[in-house]
């Protein structure tokens, strides 16, 4: 527990919003984010949660976001919107896509929202999730802000780990939501087991020869693996066409780099797809049938050695039941990097606030 | 060219439409299933174009089809449609799911159509391609008919190689045409395997054990491999969700295996989505945004030993051209059973008509 004090989920939120606000964002945006990146976090989307605050602020102090977006609706019809970020934080903006398409999706059954001049929201799920408040069904298609992935067969690096993520609500069981990058591995699980100074499985890399790369510290020599080979570098060229390409958002060569690049426009692209259950048939007959579908898979009979077959999305769903009564257990090096950061931009530490 | 004689496309449809008649289609319902068999043959989906024709006789003579369906919308919103197949054949109601689907996007911008009491309706892709033909992006959900997967770390095989399909017009290159199984192999590729006497790579199944299995003879013993793992497994389950479940369609253990019963109501469910570019921007531009990431992906530098880079449905388009141009090579094997079956239904042969 030394190494690993847990801190409630609103005092990391707390110091969230106060260092955003310290970075320049108005009260109520910082809030916004804030929250996203506790919620990121309290799944345990590592990732994506408050190890962000840190590249954000570096992005924001050089200028690379805009403080002051106006998010508007560029084009419209009944199901559908076309969402201009004007490169503001991309949490603001798919959050009120999002909403959009909950709203729209009420009244025409289903409605895709999509987003260009956006930037990084967090995990996928997140924005997909939004729907299952209003029980609803989420999708959410994004392009990645880094290219690591080649087309089948080629060396040059052209497309991104393009995330998916489906929500679908349940009855009494948790909800389904899937979040998944179209490669074996996100890209950060190389750099994680490079730190911990472990090989990778075969599988996850190849080199520019088509051959395994299992070394981490060797990553920069080749590329990761899409999901079924020919069939993930097809998913992860049609989540760009959908996410960025139907946006008018980045694509291709035309994607920023954001781990080696602070200043230029990234022209995120996003989507999020409503679609209300309650349209197709009785909300309740539907849950019901999910309760069903959910429980006689988990019923499954077993291979030798597994203890427990997990629903997409159920792991997620225990970790934030515990960290939301046990708090946040934040490692011991992002808290470090915490409290710098809290010296440096003179605000109170994590543990204060 | 004597062992593969190439016979005219318009030839195999008229020989498909008139065995459907046959059979008992209604001509104008046996000219749309046999034009879409004809078109699924011409893009090379081989496993779901002619070859049906004899498991469709047999399901069709055993009852296990409605041959004068009330395909109708049972519910509806401006944006959805939830259709009743009425156990029709599936070409039938998937053609209708598709047209209203555009018609429903050319007002909206977007809409989806789902289905129930459907049927096997060819490749995923001939439904995703018919949104092109209006110059719209298309998406197609389905649940197969036979369960050959397992949820991960299971034994029970509770799922299908549920598959999607999307389509993307293009400018002047072909559409971007994406069309694929959520299992590394279909069953048929297994089948197709083990009777030419080969063995299968490791990855396309597993045996009990989850020890890769790959002597296709003993593919019972086993189950087919989801594309990367879990994830997948998350993929089948929520294709499953979005084109079963949520249709009140079959679902894991609802799903009729019609390899072995030709009798029981498949309720089989399928979804369409159709998308209208032109509403998130200029179609124009759209377009040529596509062209531009295509030519760029194909430009790409490549591996040793590839020849080339392929985009999704890149390779079907191009053997669509040919097949226009040359004709249909079917199989011996497969010509042996279409003048089996004519001769046994008392009609003329493929060669004759």
């Amino acid at each position: 527990m030394s190494e690993q004090q847990r801190i409630p989920a609103p005092q990391v939120c707390r110091f969230l919003t106060a260092a955003l606000e310290r970075l320049g964002l108005p009260a109520q945006d910082a809030g916004v984010v804030a929250q996203l990146m506790t919620e990121a976090e309290m799944q345990g989307s590592d990732g994506h949660g408050v190890i962000r605050l840190v590249p954000y602020a570096r992005r924001i102090r050089a200028g690379g976001i805009n403080l002051r977006p106006k998010i508007r609706v560029v084009k419209e019809k009944a199901a559908m919107a076309l969402i201009d970020g004007d490169n503001g934080m991309g949490h603001l903006v798919m959050k009120q896509a999002a909403e959009l398409a909950v709203a729209k999706a009420r009244q025409c059954g289903v409605a895709w929202v999509g987003a260009r001049l956006s930037n990084h929201a967090g995990p996928a799920s997140l924005y997909a999730r939004m729907c299952l408040d209003h029980d609803m069904v989420g999708m959410y298609f994004a392009v990645g802000n880094a290219n690591h992935l080649p087309p089948w067969g080629g060396l040059d690096m052209l497309l991104s780990t393009n995330p998916i993520a489906v929500a679908v609500p349940a009855g009494e069981e948790p909800p389904v939501v899937l979040d998944m990058a179209t490669t074996v591995a996100a890209y950060g699980k190389v750099k994680a087991k490079a730190q911990r100074g472990e090989q990778m499985p075969v599988g996850w890399m190849i080199d520019r020869q088509g051959e395994p790369l299992t070394d981490p510290k060797r990553a920069e020599e080749g590329f990761l693996m899409p999901i079924g080979g020919y069939k993930g570098y097809g998913l992860a060229m049609i989540v760009g066409l959908l996410a960025g390409t139907l946006n008018g958002a980045a694509m291709g060569s035309e994607t920023i780099d954001f781990n080696h690049d602070d200043v230029t426009v990234t022209n995120t692209g996003q989507a999020i797809v409503a679609i209300d259950p309650d349209a197709f048939g009785e909300l309740d007959a539907f849950k019901a049938r999910v309760d069903k579908l959910v429980r006689e898979l988990r019923a499954s009979e077993r291979m030798p050695g597994v203890d427990r077959i997990w629903m997409p999305g159920e792991q997620s769903h225990a970790r934030r039941i515990v960290n939301e009564r046990e708090g946040l257990a934040l490692p011991p090096a992002l808290r470090a990097q915490l409290d710098a950061f809290a010296r440096d931009i003179g605000m109170p530490l994590l543990q204060d606030i």
